[in-house]
């Protein structure tokens, strides 16, 4: 039972990557950079990027496309900002599901300015498990780590570390408050990069 | 396509509930109580075990079931504690899922003391989505919400909080060092269950 499973999801998985591959067709066709941003349920995603778009930077075009369950309230606290926000929901005829994948992402792209984009930044649902195994058709993919959800996480979720190009480690205003040893945590990091790194020695070998 | 992936959750969730019963008959013939114990990543489930289990509770045998996608560096941080504390992996045989089912629970079964045992405690995997779908054969579901995750999580992942006899607020602290309403935050909780008391009147009509 566990083997069909298994092979279930690989079919599930392989169905995705070809359609990221058909998002990123699309992305690169009207050159957008697209970044997949994710986190843990409030490690702090949106507040980073109300501060990063207070500001026009530069000349860069930034649109945000915003992953939830369900409701509008991310898509709405960045609409204040003057960058195109798109709202995606896994709750409405995705069955709840608890990460953004290539297929929604995919139906979400007629409402996308991407003509008039630079710079794509999907927000994903808030979650360490699953977002890290659905590609969307993105350049990058960064992780928002808060220091109050604990030093262990890169440890208890390693496939998120592991799937980022960027940790970017949050709420550091708060550490005089918490018993936390950011060193730690950074450790933590490097090891699971180490890993990554021995594994795919591994698999040149 | 949408219609059929409803459909295959649906009968995924009804096998679910199935083995949950026997799981709940197992744990009624050895009269355990049983706590399906939630929540997001880092936000103190295992912390919250540490400090209720560092002492006796009268005579209440506890034991604990650690649901992780990997590792056991909650079973081991608990079992310091006098309690027997069984690890339950999901990246085992079951794909790495992002929360425990009922089928994963019984196939630890075997590993409980369920004899020894009055309350077991069930922490489930870090998420506030996919864990509040799927009955284990618990009596009661609790979640720990820290308030680090801000005031909006019962209106971001309603289901998880409408699924709870108890949500215990964490980390408060904090509150003096947080840009955070604490009221807000009950009124949202509040607004989930009104709504969901709301919906079982509908259903009773």
């Amino acid at each position: 039972m566990h083997r069909t499973k298994v092979r279930i999801v690989e079919d599930a998985l392989d169905a995705n990557n070809t359609i990221a591959r058909a998002n990123r067709d699309d992305f690169d066709r009207h050159d957008v950079t697209v970044l997949n941003l994710m986190s843990a349920p409030g490690a702090g995603k949106t507040s980073l990027l109300e501060r990063a778009l207070a500001e026009p930077i530069d000349d860069l075009r930034v649109g945000v496309l915003e992953g939830d369950v369900q409701g509008s309230m991310d898509a709405d606290r960045l609409a204040t900002l003057h960058v195109p926000v798109t709202q995606l929901n896994t709750g409405n005829g995705f069955g709840g599901e608890c990460h953004l994948d290539a297929n929604m992402v995919r139906s979400a792209l007629p409402e996308l300015p991407l003509p008039e984009l630079d710079l794509l930044v999907i927000e994903n649902v808030g979650n360490l498990v699953c977002p890290a195994e659905f590609k969307v058709g993105e350049d990058a993919r960064a992780m928002v780590c808060s220091i109050t959800e604990g030093e262990d996480k890169p440890l208890k979720y390693p496939l998120m570390f592991r799937a980022c190009e960027l940790v970017l480690v949050n709420k550091i205003d708060l550490l005089p408050h918490l018993d936390f040893d950011l060193d730690s945590l950074l450790i933590h990091v490097d090891e699971i990069f180490e890993r990554t790194l021995d594994a795919l020695e591994v698999e040149r070998v």
